[in-house]
This record gives C-alpha cells, sequence and structure tokens, in this order.
C-alpha cells in the first residue's frame, strides 16, 4: 500500500513545475524553501516561461530536464495539471504533489479533472499527494526538504504530522514553531485524490526518526484500514488526532431507534477509542498534546505533584486537575521531612506546594530535587508567575537543575511570561513544554493519561460461535422476496435464535382460537402484540396487552386488537403475536446501525427513559471484542443498575455479554442488515432467564 | 459600606511608605510606576534611610509630610506595618493599601499582626485594601494612578478588575495588556482585612467608567452581600468570574442525605446563576470574555455567522459553536443573491461562508457588508488563515471596512497570525478582538449567550405563605430538649404540614392494637415503619413493610418490626409508624443543606437512581423564587418525566413548585435547621394527591 512514497517524501532529485520569480506566488514560495532548507539533493525549477529562476536554470517542461528526477511538485493552473503529470510519467517521474487548487473540492469541472489526473497517475505507477495541499517537509538531515509554500521553517524534530486541511497548513507551522515542536515529516494530504491518510501513516508507523503522529482530519477514506493500522501504531507510537466536522448536518435519517440515537460523532468516538487514538477537541490542544509527549516521558500514572510558587495558579491547576479525573495525592513522609528541610520559612509542605511569595530560583531547585524522588507521583507541574521581584531565567535554570535526572514527566506554567520569554524559549529547547495557562497543562496531562490507560487495558479477543446462518440468510432473503425492508415479530425473534441470542417464546395467531392455543402452549401469563411492520411503536399506538392470564382475556384482547387496528395493508391478514411473558429483570436496548463511514456500530444501553430521556448509550465499531463488551457495558452512567442497586440482585452478566458478540457476530455475517433494534432484551438474575423480548431488523435496499 | 473607597482610587495626594531606591524591590516599583504612569497629584517617599528617592524628597516617616495624604501605600516589613499604619491615622491618612505580606496567609504571628493592623484601621476609621496585595490602578486622566509593583503598564479602557491573588497581578496584566484588554481600575484585594471584594464591586457599580467587571476570586467573604450586589449590578454591568478552588476539601462531612449530594461546588454555581455571574473556568477566558464584552455590543441572540477564509478553521469553528447550544442559521435569500452577486467564483454560498481559496481583503470586505445586514444573524465571526498569498493588514482593513456601522457582535480569529502580528495589533486597537483560535472565540459567544438568558429571564418573586411557625418552633425545640439533633417521622411530617407541605397521613403506635386502629383510621392499604431517629436507612435495613391490606397484616408486620429491631435505646420504647400508601406518581426529592460560606441550599431531584446514580439533581441558594424553581425543575435531565413520558400523565406542577417554596420560607424562618431530607416527594398527577412520605429535619449544634 505505502509503495512509492519513499520517492516522495525521500528524493534525491526534486521538480518545481509552476516555479516562479514573482514574489508572493505559490511557485516562487516553494522553490525558495526547497533552497533556502538547503534540500540536499538536486532541485530543477520547470517554467516555459523563464530560462533562470532563484539563481537555477530553468526547464520550459520536465522533459527537457537531463537528469532523472524522483519528485515533482506541480503548482500550475488547474488546467494544465494533467498535461504536466503525462509529462511527469513520460519522464519516469515516481512521485507527485499536486499543490494546484480546483479540484474535486469545488465540484463541477474540477472532479472531471481529478479523476483525469488520477488516471494518469495510475496509469504511470506513480504516487501522487493532493492535489489542493500545502505540500510535504522531511526535517530529516539526509533530505531537509521543504516543499510547501509557507513562510515558516519547519524545526526538526519526531512528530510526524499529517493535515487534511490545506489552509490551516501555514497557521499550523507557525503555532509549531511558538511552541518549539520539532517535526520529523509533514504531509497536507488535501484532496486525498491517490495518497491518503491511511498511506502516510503506514509510512510513519516504520519511520525510525517518526515517535509522535499528529492528525488533522475532516472525514476517514477506509475507517476499516485505518482501524487496523491505528490500532498497530498505537502500540508503540501515540497518534494524537483533531477530526472536525463534528457537527455536520448530512447523515441520512435513521429509521430504526438505535439509528436515531447515533449522533454523527459516536463513529468517531468508538473508532478512536478502540484504536487508542488520543482524541482532542481543538488544533491547540493537538500541539499542546504533542508537545508535551515529543519533550517528556510518558507518565506512569494519573498523579501529580504541583510545585508553583503562587497559591492562586496551584488553586486554579488543582481544580482542572481534579475536574479531569487525575489525582493529588499527598507526600511520602520522607519527602515531607526532606522539604522541611530544604525550604526553610516555609511552613507547611503539602501538594500543590506553594512556595513561600517572592521565591526564587532557589527554591524551585531545592524542592524539585526532593519532589522528584517521590514515588508517590508520575509526574511534576511546576507553575511560576512573575512578580518583579524574580529573574525568570533563574527560575528556568534552578528548574532544570532541580528535575536533573528525573524520569517523571515534567511540564511547566509560566503565566503571563510575555511573548518571547528567554526563560521559556530556554526551557523548551532543553525540552521542557512550557504552558501559560495550568488548565492546559492539566487537559494535557489528561489527554496523555487516557493513552496510558488504554495502553493498560488487556487486549481483547473476538469470539466466533457456532450458529445456524443458513436460517438467518432464508428469512432475509423471504422477506427481501416479499419486497419488505423491515424483519418483525416472529421472524426476527428467529433471527436472534439462530444465533444462540435468547428470546421469549412466542407464536402468531391469525384467529382467537389459535392464539388461545398458543397462550396455552406457553404458558401464562402471555402478551399479545399486533403483529405487522407498518406499525413501529406498537406500545404508543395502544397494539400491545400484557398480563393475560386466561383464554377470556386472550380471545378479548385480540378482538380489542382487531377493533384498532382498521388499516391493514391490502392483502395482509391481520394476525397477532402471543409472547411468553417475562416479569422481573432490567429492560436494556441492544441494537445497532450503520454509519456511512464506519460501517456498523453495536449500541448498548439501559431501556426506557435511560435510553430515551439520558441517551445514556454506548456505541462500538463491528466487530466487538469482548472486552469492547465490557467498556460498553462500564461506560454507561446507568452500570450501577446491572451490578445491583440498594440491594437489587445483580443481572447474571454473561448472557448479556455473549449476546453483544453473538450480535456482533451475526453484523458481520450478513451485510444486508442495516440496522437492528432489539428492544427489549430484559436482562435477569438468574441464570437462563435474559431474553430478547421484541427485535427490528431493517434490510438494505440493494 | 463603600464609603473611604474614593480616598483610595481617587487620591489627590499619596505617600509610599518604604519607597526605594533599590532597584527590584517593591518599594522601589512602586514608586517608579507611580511617577512613570505620571499619577495626577502629589506623591511623598517615605524611607527614614533616604532623603530623596527618584529625584523626589524623601520623608523619614509620614508624620514628616508637610501636606495632607489622602492614602499611602505601605511596602514596609510587616513587624512595623501597624507602626507605621498608627502614624498614618495620626496624620489624618483617610486610605491604606497594605502590600507587605506574612499576615493571616501565613498563620501564627501573621494573624496576630493582621488583627492588631485592623484594630489602627478601624481606630483612626481609615479603608484598608491588602495586606498582602498587588496593588491597584485608576487610569482616568484625572487620577493616572498606578500604585501595583508590577512592570507592566495597564492600558486605559471600561473593565474593573478585582483579583483576590496577588500573585496573579503581574501576569494578568500582561495578559490583558497582550489581548489590548484595557482597565478603568484594577484592586488586588489581597486578605481582605478590611475592604473586600463586595466593597470594591458597589464602589465599580457606580463607577461611571467601568462598564465591565472581572473578578478573580478564592473565596467569598460574605455571599449573601455579593448576592446582593451582583444580582443588581448584572443588570446593568455584566460580571465575568473565575471561582478557583472548586475541588478543595475542606466541607464538613454531611450527616443528611442531600449534604452527601452537594460537592463543594453546587454552591458558587447557583450563587452565580442566580446573580447572573458569567461564570468562566480559566484566566483565559475571564480575558477572552472580557475583550468581547468591552469593546462589542452583547449579541441579542445565539445566531451566528462565519465568514472564513478555509474550509478546515470553518468547520472546527462550527462543531465548538454548536457544541456549545449556538445557532449557526442560514441566510436569507436576499442575502443569499447578494453575497453570489459579490463573490465572483465562488459557487455555493451558505453558512459559514468558506471563501475561495486565497480570497484576500477585498472577498472579506464584499462578504461582510452583506451578511452584517442579515437579520438572520446575532454576531459574526470571521476566521482569516495565513497562506502566503494574503497580506494579512489588506484583510484586517477589509473587515474593518466590511463590518463599519454593524451592529451585531463581531469576533474575528486569525489563526496563527505570528506573534505580534501588526494586522491582530490594528484590529484589536480598532475595538474589535482578535482570537488565536475558533474554539476561544466560539467559547467566549456561548459563554455571553448565557448572560444575555440570563437578563432575558423573567425576574422571580418571593413568596410569602402563611404558616404555623410556632407548631415548628415547638417541634423543635422538645428535639433539642431532648438532646436530640434529628427530628424524624411523625414529627418531621407535622413540620412540613404546618408549612403547607402536604404530607401522608400517619399515626404512630406503640403496640399492636393501635397500628390496627391507626390502619383504620388512615384507610387500607398502609405502610408500617419502624419509629427510631437511630436508623437512618430504614429501607436497606428492612425496617419498612408495604401495601399492608388487612388488620392481621398489620398485626403480623408489627411483630416482626419488633423482633428485628432489638437494640432500641435506652429508655425508649418500640414504636411503628402507620401510614397511608400513596401509590403511582414519581418520587421526587426535595432537601436541604447548609454551605460553610453560603448558608442553605435548597435541592430538587427525582428520587431513587435518578438520585443516587445519576446525581441529577439541582441546587439554588436560600431563598427561592417562584423563577428559581423553575429552573431547577427544568434544569434536571429527568424534567421530561414530570412533563408525561410515553404516554404518562404529567405530574401536577403547582403543587410540587409550592412545596419547595414553602420549604424555603421555613429554611428562612428556622435558623436551626441545618439540613433536610424529604425522600420521597411522591409527585402525582391528579390534584391534591401529591404527597411528602418521608421527611428528616437535622437540627443544629448550638
Amino acid at each position: 500500500m505505502m509503495k512509492g512514497l519513499e520517492n516522495i517524501f525521500k528524493p534525491k532529485s526534486v521538480a518545481v513545475i509552476g516555479a516562479s520569480t514573482q514574489k508572493g506566488t505559490i511557485g516562487r514560495e516553494i522553490l525558495h524553501n526547497i533552497i533556502v532548507n538547503e534540500f540536499n539533493g538536486k532541485v530543477f525549477p520547470v517554467n516555459p516561461k523563464a530560462s533562470v529562476i532563484h539563481s537555477i536554470k530553468c526547464y520550459s517542461t520536465i522533459l527537457d530536464v537531463p537528469d532523472m528526477v524522483d519528485m515533482a511538485i506541480i503548482a500550475v493552473p488547474r488546467e494544465i495539471v494533467p498535461m504536466v503529470a503525462e509529462q511527469c510519467g513520460q519522464k519516469g517521474v515516481k512521485g507527485l504533489v499536486v499543490i494546484s487548487a480546483g479540484f474535486k473540492e469545488v465540484g463541477g469541472k474540477g472532479i472531471e479533472l481529478e479523476d483525469q489526473l488520477v488516471g494518469i497517475v495510475r496509469k504511470y505507477e506513480m504516487r501522487m499527494i493532493g492535489p489542493n495541499c500545502f505540500g510535504i517537509v522531511n526535517t530529516h538531515p539526509e533530505y531537509s526538504l521543504n516543499c510547501t509554500f509557507g513562510k515558516t521553517r519547519a524545526l526538526t524534530g519526531r512528530v510526524g504530522f499529517i493535515s487534511q486541511s490545506g489552509a490551516l497548513g501555514e497557521a499550523i507551522m507557525i503555532h509549531a514553531r511558538e511552541l518549539g515542536l520539532g517535526f520529523s515529516m509533514v504531509a497536507s494530504i488535501g484532496n486525498k485524490a491517490d495518497v491518503s491518510a491511511n498511506d502516510v501513516l503506514e509510512f510513519l508507523k516504520d519511520d525510525p526518526d517518526t515517535d509522535i503522529i499528529l492528525l488533522y482530519l475532516e472525514n476517514f477514506g477506509n475507517p476499516r484500514h485505518f482501524t487496523k493500522i491505528a490500532r498497530e501504531i498505537s502500540r508503540s507510537k501515540p497518534i494524537v488526532a483533531v477530526k472536525s466536522g463534528r457537527t455536520r448536518q448530512g447523515a441520512a435519517a435513521a429509521s430504526s431507534h438505535t439509528g436515531a440515537l447515533a449522533e454523527l460523532d459516536v463513529g468517531v468516538d468508538a473508532l478512536f477509542d478502540q484504536c487508542g487514538v488520543i482524541r482532542v477537541s481543538s488544533i491547540e490542544e493537538l500541539f499542546d498534546v504533542g508537545a508535551a509527549l515529543s519533550n517528556q516521558p510518558m507518565p506512569k500514572g494519573n498523579k501529580v505533584a504541583i510545585v508553583s510558587n503562587a497559591g492562586g495558579p496551584a488553586l486554579l491547576a488543582t481544580d482542572a486537575l481534579v475536574s479531569l479525573g487525575m489525582e493529588l495525592p499527598q507526600y511520602t513522609g520522607e519527602t515531607k521531612a526532606k522539604l522541611k528541610k530544604a525550604l526553610t520559612g516555609q511552613g507547611e509542605v503539602h501538594n500543590p506546594l506553594d512556595l513561600v511569595a517572592g521565591a526564587g530560583g532557589e527554591a524551585f531547585k531545592k524542592a524539585l530535587s526532593v519532589v522528584k524522588n517521590d514515588k508517590n507521583f508520575d509526574s511534576i507541574f511546576t507553575i511560576c508567575v512573575p512578580p518583579v521581584t524574580i529573574n525568570q531565567m533563574d527560575v528556568a535554570n534552578s528548574i532544570l537543575a532541580g528535575i536533573e535526572g528525573c524520569k517523571k514527566t515534567v511540564l511547566t506554567c509560566f503565566m503571563g511570561a510575555g511573548e518571547g520569554s528567554a526563560a521559556v524559549e530556554y526551557l523548551k529547547s532543553r525540552n521542557v513544554p512550557v504552558y501559560i495557562f495550568p488548565e492546559a497543562v492539566a487537559k494535557t496531562l489528561s489527554l496523555i493519561d487516557g493513552y496510558r490507560r488504554w495502553l493498560e487495558r488487556p487486549r481483547g479477543q473476538f469470539k466466533t460461535f457456532r450458529v445456524d446462518k443458513k436460517q438467518v440468510q432464508e428469512r432475509i432473503d423471504r422477506a427481501l422476496k416479499k419486497g419488505e425492508k423491515a424483519v418483525v415479530s416472529q421472524d426476527a425473534l428467529d433471527i436472534l435464535e439462530a444465533y444462540g441470542i435468547p428470546t421469549t417464546k412466542c407464536a402468531v395467531a391469525y384467529a382467537e382460537k389459535e392464539a388461545v392455543t398458543a397462550a396455552e402452549k406457553i404458558g401464562y401469563p402471555v402478551v399479545l402484540k399486533i403483529n405487522t411492520p407498518q406499525i413501529l411503536h406498537k406500545t404508543e399506538f395502544g397494539g400491545v396487552v400484557v398480563d393475560l392470564r386466561t383464554a377470556k382475556e386472550v380471545r378479548d384482547s385480540f378482538q380489542g386488537l382487531r377493533k384498532k387496528i382498521p388499516a391493514i395493508k391490502k392483502g395482509e391478514k391481520f394476525s397477532v403475536v402471543v409472547q411468553e411473558m417475562v416479569t422481573g429483570g432490567i429492560e436494556t436496548v441492544i441494537g445497532m446501525t450503520t454509519d456511512p463511514s464506519f460501517g456498523p456500530l453495536i449500541m448498548f444501553g439501559l431501556g426506557g427513559i435511560y435510553v430515551e430521556i439520558l441517551k445514556d448509550v454506548t456505541f462500538r465499531i463491528n466487530p466487538l471484542t469482548d472486552n469492547n463488551v465490557d467498556e460498553m457495558m462500564k461506560s454507561l452512567k446507568s452500570y450501577p443498575l446491572l451490578t445491583g442497586f440498594r440491594g437489587s440482585e445483580p443481572v447474571e452478566m454473561d448472557t448479556l455479554k455473549e449476546s453483544l458478540l453473538r450480535l456482533s457476530q451475526l453484523v458481520s455475517d450478513f451485510d444486508q442488515i442495516s440496522e437492528i433494534d432489539i428492544n427489549p432484551f430484559i436482562a435477569c438474575s438468574a441464570k437462563g432467564k435474559s431474553k430478547a423480548v421484541d427485535a427490528r431488523f431493517i434490510l438494505r435496499e440493494s
């Protein structure tokens, strides 16, 4: 898959097609950047209207270049992009970076041009980044390649950055530079017409110079492939991602209950959670986390020590940390004693440590050299606010001296240090990330802690159960043949039963007498429901009668329902479902909906108000591992109801969990099912009692 | 109350006691700041060791100063602070600002010194800010007074700032300056030994040069007074506040259910909500909101138009806005047509407007001059990311031209504009706040929108009901006399009844026969409960038997309970409560807990799992208005259960609401009650059926 990307990121010779002498044009800036960054290879400007650009001989077309060219950057008007790409192919160029815009992103003619371009790329077996992108960067000294049109030079570092937005490119380069964040590689992938984010991810996975990957995404091309790669990479290199477009409209209207509950974003959350991707909610957080991960070791836990020269900001930091689930334990006795000795005149010592007013550098050094050895902490968070009596550079030096040899994560906050403070720059240059506000440090620590917890989770197992696939296929085929989009009632329960998901006993009855016979076979009490796919919300409609205890009650209810439902579909005979009544237990809802980009999502939640009003539901991308199922349950606010609340018996969990895994298998096996509601699935405390009471399958129109 | 503050903030002559020539000392910096800020009055350095400081004649003591002195700033070692304060009193100085630290904040000797200092201040009827503070600022040209020891000069503006943290002072001044935020007055109030935040608030309330008030608070001295002032000020001047210490431990262990549910911070949230204070969660947000409010008009609603030169950041902005409850409606037809005409080559026009790639200044001007007149929007959010082909100053100019005469709120985001960008500085100087990240703009708009909604809320009414106070006093006195800290069972219900809160009929029975007689009087079915304050969780203990339908059942249950409860307190006779059984309805919980600083908080929530597991409860500070009660109900996630869910009857709300108001009156009337649980109060749909079933009062130990 990733074959050929080395020609783009690690070329020995580069052509800039559309190079220009005119300042402020993209073609000029790209060439300029390549040269001033001292690209460690040959560069050939191409432009029919010039013979020399930026002191370098210029060629009319790439075909005129005498040497081999590994990669060509194209920044010409969109209409001639296909032509120059064709020439690149003829020339034997292996990689293209197409900066030019006006393709699929503008629609119309742009789509046509992009298709044409992709055809040429495929024909010559080239690889292409873009079109409509900001360019690429490889800071490794063996290449030192910066072919972007930005004004900001990337610092060298160990962060790989993939951005889907070209427009954000320059803003991001500036921000990273201000933070002192260095890149190994940068790829602005634009329209992803050939090379996708997944391709670059795979490339960075094996890149020995990349330790951390930052992602800015607007959509997923192939989420299943992303899942596979990201899950693998996350084990060794953290991936931090912003995914925008969270609230965009556009998902097709859902016809199931589960579908209606799936907000547009649950798929992304589920996906990132399942692959260990650190999801951040802004570019700012992306780089805050990137700066911490690329400069400091991963913390081993969530326990933070704060060392501050002022109480106010330490309080703000404590608030932020605790509200994000981090802990601020107290010192060991040894630390306490040592601190008291080291900090004369300090009075009380406790975490957060508020150094006496006017504490200068020396106090930071003394405090940190004790705290860094306290086993109660995993990370250290220092805060300095600048009273006039303190020399910030002293503080910076003293922090560095204090944490020497420290194995814990150290992040610092210099509130109001002022722009371009020398102390701040100095700390950054010594791999101690500096933040302006304590809340940013707290957020960063908590996001990284989430990743640590993911790494520590046991790896889940996929399970395969013996099931009756044929029986399910028959029910689906029968429905499709009848032109029905839904499978409901007995047929739906039969499908579950075929996959080993327990269901209530039931039978369809077309007449009073049949209903009574069925009830007697099932055993009283029973429930009667109207049996038609046309009525979705049977309860609201009054189409369900519960707790029938005698033959007479069954007969009366049958007649009652018949009267209520005058408008049966033509040719359909009135019928009811007679069903075993389950008493006790807790109503749960199990479902599936299909996300346009992520495919099937499995849902679980508690029934009734928990789903309807509190929306206390959870989604995971299919297929599920046993651990996914565990996490789904535990992530619900209403989870304690399942484990026994106020002396009630806990639910027998094995059947419930296995039912979710069996549903996952069913969903994997049948692509024709687009949505499922099992509502309710009643979870009981006694083994063998939990059962699906009602189910509904929506089939894909194909 | 605020009398005398004009001597501090608006003095004609100032003495600096502890003035010094030594650079880097506080005494030098304060004098320096007063002089370089060109204080519009006389300044007298005081220091026995110098005859001239900073070219100004220096006096040994304030008593040597020949002129009248309105205000003295004291920056001397803590031990001699009382002495110099005494001299100030003798001199007739009216206001003190004590910078010196080492007082109550360090404990021990410091407490003594502070008490001594306050005594002197009171004796001479002076007013004092501090000790342990950063100083004060009044930028009004009539005074132009900056007596802080910071290096950063405050810009002139219309924001009043009150900070409890001295250490944050300088950090905040720097940050404000970077944002271009101008102050009318700044007060660092330190230990608040005399002048409190409330005093300064009252002073700023009437200050014609202050339009907005920013607060940094660590605790409330007198929250009831704060409530009164803040509620009044918020009607005309927005107050924005950070309150830190949200997660600090320290509240006394609660002995009621309600108390246990009240997290430390609910009082602050309730207080701010009740007074219309905009609560922000960081210093960063404090100033983000301050910059918007002080430069732009208040938006009239929550509808935002985004105009961006790039899709990526517009997406990020949309995500952030929508997730915060803001709306992005579409253009009117007229706007659409005009935009299409104005922006040639733009293609589709919709909100958010993504100007074609490379859009320069001109496009912003054209777009904004149309969008600013669209009635569908209340605020405009422009985003500019810097591709190399765009001149940022052009964009800034063009934004200004485009929004000329615009009545809507305009906030801008220049992502990655780089430090000290001229365009950014220019926009700020023209009252258009500029933010680096789109998320900050979204948060700012949503916080301001919350304030707008508060302003639009109807003002609530306090209600007074005719009640039987005497009866309640009797019950309380009786319990206290017996040395009981709790009032439970019948006595507790009697208290509610006396205040017109409906309760179930019940009676205490000491023998089987009495129980049966009571049950017959009340009417079957009844509930039997053990009657002793010693057992708190009667249900878990098995001390409650429900749904007794016959005399025999009552007798059996009486015996059963007696066997269960062997350990009755000495001298106490075994008894049960026989109670009317309420069927149907929804369980709610009404309660009260006393916050150490806010006093009584009233709680409301739905019973059972909603309270126990989902913690879906809401608090307000007593006393409650009718609107407070409305808001409490509506703020619950489980609110829809009260208004009818899945075809169930809505609850009759008047009785429920009135019960809360009556409880509020009870709490106001009886200071001896420290906690209340009414659990459950069953809310029914039929009028006259809702009733308190059980209640428990905890009395204050006095």
